[in-house]
This record gives structure tokens, sequence and C-alpha cells, in this order.
């Protein structure tokens, strides 16, 4: 692990975070969830939140595509968004969607907001983020989709998204 | 299908692409392989490059993931990477790896070379692009890991590749 200038699971813990959180609200797949576990541990995020009946570790099928990140990443679970709304909030984070709605931002006509931090909230597999959870956002990003399916897989769209926000960061940051 | 003005396979197929090709070197999950097609449908790709023992259609577990982009998006299995490369060469197209090398270079830092195309290799879950192809790329793209894993799922990785490719693409073209 030295060798290679890796940083263990108690100092990833303890390193300066990028101030942005995942959402993920009620996700059926218990392997996406590890999946983005394992790309907010590549990209140092600050956290996830698992919302409603979306799984939480300790979780095999959640281990199996984490790959151990999500002892390197922090996490809460929340049964409400409202509750993981209050949260957010209470951190002054800018809540965001990724979702196609009309008045869904492009992501590369996307402008950061000023603030403290981010929360994107991905929603479930074939219903999307909720109506509710919409109406409270501040802004809502959609990847341009080009093709005939209309959607990414999950764990793809969060990648994609975190890469665009966590590439700004990395940029303006010199 | 009409009222979401999404295209029909027929459509897509004719529709004008994006110069990229999404290559597959030894990848052993079929359901990595369906995430591709699925984000090389959303992004319009010119077409995936199956190569070596990567599954390739009709496959059952390729379709769970791709959910019907494998029949939108133009494919061709290789049997070894020598042909894969030589069908690239003689399209023009620059040929990239997907690699943590010591010439790689961070993708927000990528500069894109000019020409026709762009083929971009993606290698083995575990033991990632093979020593002989990286050696006959003309670049290597790593994606920025700040974390402990040092590596990203295949095919979220692709994702945020793709999209930092087909970004710069829909920028560059007004």
């Amino acid at each position: 692990m030295d060798e290679l200038g890796r940083k263990t699971a108690a100092e990833v813990k303890g390193a300066s975070k990028i101030p942005v959180i995942v959402v993920l609200e009620n996700i059926r797949s218990a392997y996406n969830v590890g999946s983005v576990f394992r790309t907010a541990d590549a990209f140092l995020l600050e956290g996830v939140y698992l919302v409603g009946y979306t799984a939480f570790p300790p979780h095999k099928e959640i281990h199996k595509t984490a790959l151990g990140a999500e002892e390197s990443v922090s996490w809460k679970h929340f049964k409400t968004m409202a509750e993981a709304i209050e949260a957010i909030h209470q951190l002054g984070y800018t809540l965001m969607a990724a979702e196609q709605t009309d008045r869904s931002v492009a992501l590369h006509q996307w402008e950061e907001p000023v603030g403290p931090g981010l929360a994107l909230v991905l929603g479930n597999e074939v219903t999307g983020v909720e109506l509710e959870t919409l109406k409270a956002c501040e802004q809502v990003l959609e990847i341009p989709q080009l093709g005939m399916k209309h959607s990414l897989n999950i764990a793809t769209a969060a990648g994609v998204m975190l890469w665009e926000i966590v590439r700004r960061k990395i940029i303006s940051n010199g």
C-alpha cells in the first residue's frame, strides 16, 4: 500500500475533502450504491447520504462494487429526504438534483453556485428524483443525451456529474 | 417514443455521430460492456470495438445493462488488439488508452489531438490495458484519483472520460 502512495482508510477519512455530498434517494440496486462509494472515494468527496430504501453498509452487494471504499468514505443514512435536506441546509450547501426536467441545465452550461458546498441528489433507477425533492432543489442538472435511450446508468451518471464538479474545483484551485 | 422526441434505433444508427470509438480490451464483466453501450448511445458515439474475450451481442448480460443500446450503437468484434488497432489506423484515428502510467496525462490537463477522430481503449478490470497496447497508443489519459482505492469501476471511468471528450466537442461546436 505504502509503496503505491495510497492512503489508508483512516488517512482518507481525515484528509481535506472536496465539499460535495452525493445523495442517493431510493436507489434499488446496492451494486449501484457500491459503485458510487468507489467514485466518491476516487474524487475524495465529503460524503454520501443514503436515503429511504437505499441500501447502506455493511452490505454484501455494496462491498462487492465499492471494494472497500465504504470504509474510507463518510456516509449517513436518513429515513426520509426531509431529514436529509434539513442536514444539507444546516451545512449551508446548495441542493441540486440530477434529472431531466423543463428547468434542468445542461452539464456543460452549468454555472457553479457560490457557497460552502454542494449536495447532488440522484434518484431511483426507474422513477428518478421525487417531485417533492425536485421542488426543494435550487438547481437541476442534466447530462446531454444525444442518442436513443435518453438515460445513463445511475453510477455512470453520478461519475460524469461528479467529474464535472470536481474538474472545476481542481482547475479553480490551480 | 415520438412524444418524447426519442430517436429510433435506425434513426440513431443513421444520425451524424461523434467520431469517437470506445475499445474494450479483454473486459471480464458483460454487465460493464452493456453499461458502456448505454453510455455510447447517450453520447451518440461512432461505435464500440469489442476485443479479445470481451463479450459481444447478442448477450443476455449485455442486454440487461445496455437496455437496448446494443441495437442503436454500431459495434465490431476483433479477436486481437492488433486487428483492432489496424482498423483504427485505417480510419486515421488517434489511439488513446485509459490507464495510470508514468506518461499518462490527467484528464483535466489533456489536450485534444488534431485529427479526424479518437479511439479510447479501456482494459481489463484487474490487469488494465495490455503493455503491448499501451506501446501503440499515442496518448494515455488518467482520471485524477484523490482517494484510497485509486481506481474507478470501468463503466464509470468510461463515462467520465467520454463526457470530457464529448463536452469539449459540444463546446467547440458552439
